[in-house]
This record gives structure tokens, C-alpha cells and sequence, in this order.
């Protein structure tokens, strides 16, 4: 007997034929005694169905952050409800549980919600009354009860989050490739999957673009030491298992992979006294408003004018809002200017083995030099080195640092 | 200051322009101090949609209740959000509540659930903060805190519901009609608007087929003497006030309406030994599966041999379920036979009046011969008369009798 929680994502649910041929597949597996919960997203193209229909009301409906919740968390509501009919209509017990009803508590920060706490009672009830459990993902309830959903990423760190919670054996997390590959493979040629990963390779991976695992649900599976398989939803091939630490012997290449990222912009705010505090300044009012920021460079322009410039990238879509802030902030810090790049974005390599391989970087920027590629910033972290250049260049880019590190 | 619960349906709220426009025409109609409490349908065809859906999982989505109302509820919840956006985009405070967020509570009848409770603390609470709140309509939670809707009727009967339970000064049900009519407008040339009914009255109208309100939301208007003003979305004349008893010289004719009803079925069990206790087993089955048996008539068809027919009539989107359990009996009774007739329609008059004058029934028979319509089953109450008669022939019943009453 296993307990196992399989997380399908929207296109794997996007119709009714895909919402049977989930319930099929899900039953055909299915070992007799397996207690089996599956987390669901919204069907499709829902979401951003709901978030036209609320475009006609008013031009930016995220400004309505509880309103959007209450109407985004009906996407999932929908999925899992017919989900669970498509269960109930092969003769399998079965019934549907919202975020809410499913005892996932979250913060009150709507469309962006953090989990507090799963209370996963009503679950076992279930399970225990021979059901197959159909969760809501991406959504809980706070303390008043109101939904929250929890933003980019949480229908996979719902699935982690209840195995966690639940002490599940394993988080199968359902997708559109057949694992985690060392590059995005429509990209790289090259590229490989791989058959193990460690919960902080990937977690290096998914931070700097590598799409197929968003890094909280990554995050939270380490948290609780839950092996989450990332696999296809279209074949039964094994995927790729995130875990703790390699099981098997498999020969180590010193990068893990190389991930990229175009949902970048970047900010120069040129020409700020600097004095004690302006990072600060500049950047808890940022972290006030949950805008993530990823690179940092500060340098001096001119060092008797005690002036420095700050340059930062921020995700694409929080643009707007970090627009908004750093103006401000700019204004008040007597800035001379603020400006911003959308054509970049970055590439990374990364891996627990570079650690001890002081090379490493210097065969990336080699790799990047001679596809003739400029580097704008650079950071790095103890398993990973980022580079931000245009974003007409990303492809020769992983293509050029891939062939370095993983051609034989 | 007024406390007001406002009710608008499906074709109200049916598109983004509606949706708008219930909002303006609120805040337009809004004193300085009035609460105001809205509740609201799914959009338009939403519900259909929702269940073309369902069917495209399995031919009969609706042997599985409790997916159902997972399903369905996921309408008034869009409705409601879009709503409130609609009114914050006005500048208004406001917030969105499920029926389970409103503190309704309903028994676990799935699909046709009951109230059992309402418990509008965060209704008030939210009210005191200056909100204008958007209720869902037709839903609410049982114990466990499952979803359950209330069905047919079901956003009528929580508006008045929600209106009795805070105590409001009235519950405005909004509806693409400007009141209660003498008779169905759409078929009754003559047909009047009447500024006042009685509770007794309007159910018994309703009851009877009168498509405006439901008598379960009438029943609970009386139940908390909550006056229910019917009116047009459409325009900002006054409706008709459905109360405990009239508050204006009306010439009061002895009739108040002319009801018809064609939604309806007819069961005739044929050749049942005529023992004690079988109208407990036909009807008992029935009841225990809250299939509603309107008209019954039970006759001898041989003295002799002591056996007799059962005729009833059954709401027409009952007769499915009706049918297997009436077969069912048949078979156990061993009657000679069941026969259904689908193309029946029910016309009634209804009034307070007509206790104290006997000529009443004689006057509707007549005008039903004269028009050369045959009655099939008659029934009676204290305050009505309903004859069951061919479908086809609906339109001139309703007008013959109609003119016969209220032709001056």
C-alpha cells in the first residue's frame, strides 16, 4: 500500500476528454490497496477566461485582490468536480474537496497566498471511506474562510505541501514533459533528462527559470522530505525524482543543468548619494510589496561625488508595481534617473559540484564570448552562476553553455 | 435608514454590461445610510453551461448530487465577484460572500437542499465596515461545509431568507417582470398588475405555476413577515408587495389571479386492489425521494372486485425519477397497469375571496366549457380551484377564465 499524491496540471485537464483519460490512467495504475489523492488545476484556458471576464469590468481587476480570489478559485472548482464524476463513472469511489474544504489554512494575502498550515482530517476521512480524493489546487482559505489562492506555482505546492502534510510516500507531479531535462530540450538540442535531482539542484533550477517546477513547491518538498517525481502525463515512462540525495549511480556531470529565464526586467537607478541605508531604502519597500528581487549589482560611479548606481532585476510581471515603488523611492533617495530594460534575460548553470571547481565560470563567460554574447550582470550563488544578456540571444546562449558543459 | 436585500437573477446579472448596470442602478437608488444586502444568480446561461459540461463527463451528472452542487455553485460565485468589482470600479466599498461565507446553512440534500439555519454575523460585520454585500444566491453549506444549492427557487428563497434572518425592512426581488399579474401577461391579454397580495395568495399563485416567484421563497417570506417587493430590473417603477395583508383601499375582486403551470406530468395507476395503506405506499415513496405530488385523485373502477385507479400529477422534471419508483410500487401492488400523460397543463384560480362564494368553481367550469376545453382532475384548496387539462389548450383556458373574473 502506498499513499500517493498525483498532481495534474490545467492542460492536462483542459478538456473532457483529457479530464477522462486522467481518471483512466489514474484508475489503470492504481494498486489495490493505494490511497490515492489527486490535486487539480483549472481546466485550460479557464483562468484566463475568468480574468477577461473580469477585464470587462474594469481595467485592472487585480487592484481587487479578495474579489479576484473569490473568482479565480472557481476554475478548480469546476476541475475537480468533473474530475471526480469521470471517477464516479468507471464504478471508483470518489469525491471532490476544495483548498477550503481540504484544510489547506493560508495567510490572507490574496492572489499571492503562502500556506500556514494543512489540518488534512476531512482527507483521511475519505480515503479511509474508500474514496479517491480530488483536491483544489493553487487555493486554501484563510482564518475568516475567505479563498486565497496562492499565485505562481501553487497548484504544485498544493501537491507537495499535502504530501508533506500527510506524510505521503510520494508527490507525483503530472506534466506536459517527461521530466527534468539539463536544459529546456525545445531549446537545447542537446538536452537530457535526468533521472535524479536534489531538492537544492532543482531548487536552483526552478529560481532561475528552469519552468518545470516552480521553486516553492521544490522548497516545500524539502522541507518535508517528500520525493516529488516530476513525469509525463502522456506516456508511463518514469520521470525525473527530486530528493534529498542521489540513490542511484549515475555519472556526475559537474553542472546539473543550465536554466534560462526571459520574464526579467531590469532597473538602473542611476545617480544615488550613497550614503548608509539606500539599499535598504530601496529594497524593503519592494519586499513590502511582495515584489521578488533577484540580481543585485551596486557600483560606484563616482567615487568623489560619493554617487553609486543600483541595478536589480525584477520577474516581467511584477513590473508595474515595482515601477511604481522604485519611482518613488528614487524621488525621495534625489536619484538622477530610473531606468529599465525589458529586452533581457538570464541564463544559469547549475550544480552542487562547481562548489569545488573554480573553472567553472570562466568556461561559462568563455561559452558566452565566443557565441559572441555580452554579459550585463552577473551573480552567482554556492550552486549556481547567472548571467544577464539580451533576450534575442537566449537561445545561441544555452545552447552555447550547454554544448560546454554537457557534450561528451 | 433602511436595511434592504436586493435579489437579482440570472438574466439580470447575464453580461458584463448587466452586470454593470445592476451596480449603478443600486448606488442610484441608495439613501446615504441604507444597508444594503445583494444577492445575486449565476450569470445568464451559466448554469446550462456548467451542466453541458457535466454531461459531456457522464449522460447523468445529476445521479451524483453532491458533484453537482460543487459544479453549479461555482456560478454565483463568478457572479458575485464580478459584481463587487463592478462596484468598487464605482468608487463603492464592497465585498462577495458564498452562501457559506454568508452563514447559510442547509440541510445535505444535495440539489435541492433546504435552509436550516441562517447565522448572518459576517454579513453584519462587513455591513458596519461601510460594504455593500454581494451574497450568492441558491447555495449554502451543511455541516460538514460542503456546498449544497438550494434548487428551483433557490435565490428567491435566499434572499427572503437572508432578509428574515437580519431582520430587513424589505427584500426587493428583481426580475425582468414589473410585478405580479392577474395572469401570465405573456398569454393574458387583459392582465393586470396588482400593487398587493397576500403571502396566502402569492403562494398559492406560486404554487400553482405563477413563474414569478417560488412559493418557497413566499412561504419564507411569511414565515418572518418579511414584505417581498417584486419589481423590474428594468426600470425604477414600484413592483408589487407580496405582505401579510393589505395597506390599501384596492377594489378587491373575489379572484385574485389566474395561475397555470404546463411543467407538469400525469401518473395513472390502473387496477390496484383497493386495500388500506396504498396511497402510503405510492406516496410515501415518492416523498421519501422529494419527488412533490401536486393533484390526486383516487376512484373506483370496480366495486366489486374492490380495485381502483390512482391518478396524480408530478412536476414534469420529476417524471424520470417518479417513474421508477411508481413502476417500482405498481409492480408490488400489483396494479394492471401505469400510464403517463405528458401533454397536460394545470390552470387554477386563486383568491381569499372565493371562501364565502360557492359560485366560484361554477363560474371557472363554465368558462372552460364555453371555450369547449374538457377537464381531466380537479383539486381544490381553501383559497384555489385547479383543473388539469390538455396542454394544447393552455392559452385559451387561462383567457377564458380570465375574462369570466376580472373583465369589467
Amino acid at each position: 500500500m502506498a499513499l500517493i499524491v498525483k498532481k495534474f496540471g490545467g492542460s492536462s485537464v483542459g478538456n473532457i476528454d483529457k479530464i477522462k483519460a486522467v481518471a483512466k490512467r489514474i484508475l489503470d495504475e492504481k494498486q489495490p490497496d493505494d490511497k490515492i489523492v489527486v490535486v487539480v488545476s483549472a481546466m485550460g484556458d479557464t483562468t484566463d477566461d475568468l480574468i477577461q471576464l473580469a477585464k470587462g469590468i474594469t481595467k485592472d481587476p487585480y487592484q481587487y485582490t479578495r474579489e479576484m480570489d473569490m473568482l479565480l478559485t472557481t476554475g478548480e472548482q469546476v476541475s475537480i468536480s468533473l474530475l471526480t464524476m469521470a471517477f464516479k463513472a468507471l464504478g471508483q469511489k470518489a469525491i471532490s474537496l476544495t483548498g477550503a474544504l481540504a484544510g489547506v489554512k493560508t495567510n490572507s494575502v490574496h492572489t499571492k497566498g503562502k500556506i500556514k498550515d494543512i489540518q488534512p482530517k476531512r482527507i483521511f476521512e475519505e480515503l479511509d471511506k474508500g474514496n479517491i480524493v480530488i483536491v483544489a489546487g493553487f487555493q486554501g482559505c484563510d482564518d475568516l474562510g475567505d479563498p486565497v489562492t496562492l499565485g505562481r506555482g501553487g497548484s504544485d505546492t498544493s501537491a507537495v505541501a499535502l504530501a508533506g502534510a500527510m506524510k505521503a510516500d510520494v508527490c507525483e507531479i503530472y506534466t506536459d514533459v517527461d521530466g527534468v531535462y539539463s536544459a529546456d530540450p525545445r531549446i537545447a538540442k542537446g538536452a537530457r533528462r535526468m533521472k535524479e535531482i536534489t531538492y537544492y539542484e532543482m531548487l536552483e533550477m526552478a529560481r532561475l527559470g528552469a519552468g518545470v517546477m516552480q521553486p516553492r513547491s521544490v522548497e516545500t518538498g524539502r522541507l518535508y522530505n517528500i520525493p516529488i517525481h516530476v513525469r509525463s502525463t502522456f506516456t508511463n515512462k518514469p520521470g525525473t525524482i527530486i530528493r534529498e540525495e542521489y540513490t542511484m549511480e549515475e555519472k556526475e556531470f559537474i553542472i546539473r543543468g543550465v536554466a534560462h529565464d526571459t520574464n526579467v526586467a531590469k532597473f538602473a537607478v542611476l545617480g544615488i548619494p550613497n550614503t548608509p541605508g539606500i539599499a535598504h531604502a530601496i529594497f524593503s519597500k519592494l519586499a513590502e510589496n511582495n515584489v521578488d528581487v533577484d540580481m543585485i549589482v551596486q557600483s560606484i560611479r563616482n567615487m568623489e561625488k560619493n554617487v553609486t548606481d543600483m541595478v536589480f532585476t525584477v520577474t516581467a510581471d511584477d513590473l508595474g508595481q515595482a515601477k511604481q515603488i522604485v519611482d518613488k523611492v528614487a524621488d525621495e533617495l534625489n536619484a538622477v534617473a530610473v531606468l529599465i530594460e525589458q529586452d533581457v534575460a538570464k541564463v544559469s548553470i547549475v550544480g552542487a559540484g562547481m562548489l569545488g571547481n573554480p573553472g567553472i565560470a570562466a568556461r561559462m563567460f568563455k561559452a558566452l564570448s565566443d557565441a559572441n554574447i555580452n554579459i550585463d550582470v552577473i551573480s552567482t550563488s554556492e550552486i549556481s552562476i547567472s548571467c544577464l544578456i539580451k533576450a534575442d540571444k537566449i537561445k545561441e546562449a544555452v545552447n552555447a553553455i550547454h554544448d560546454e558543459f554537457f557534450k561528451d
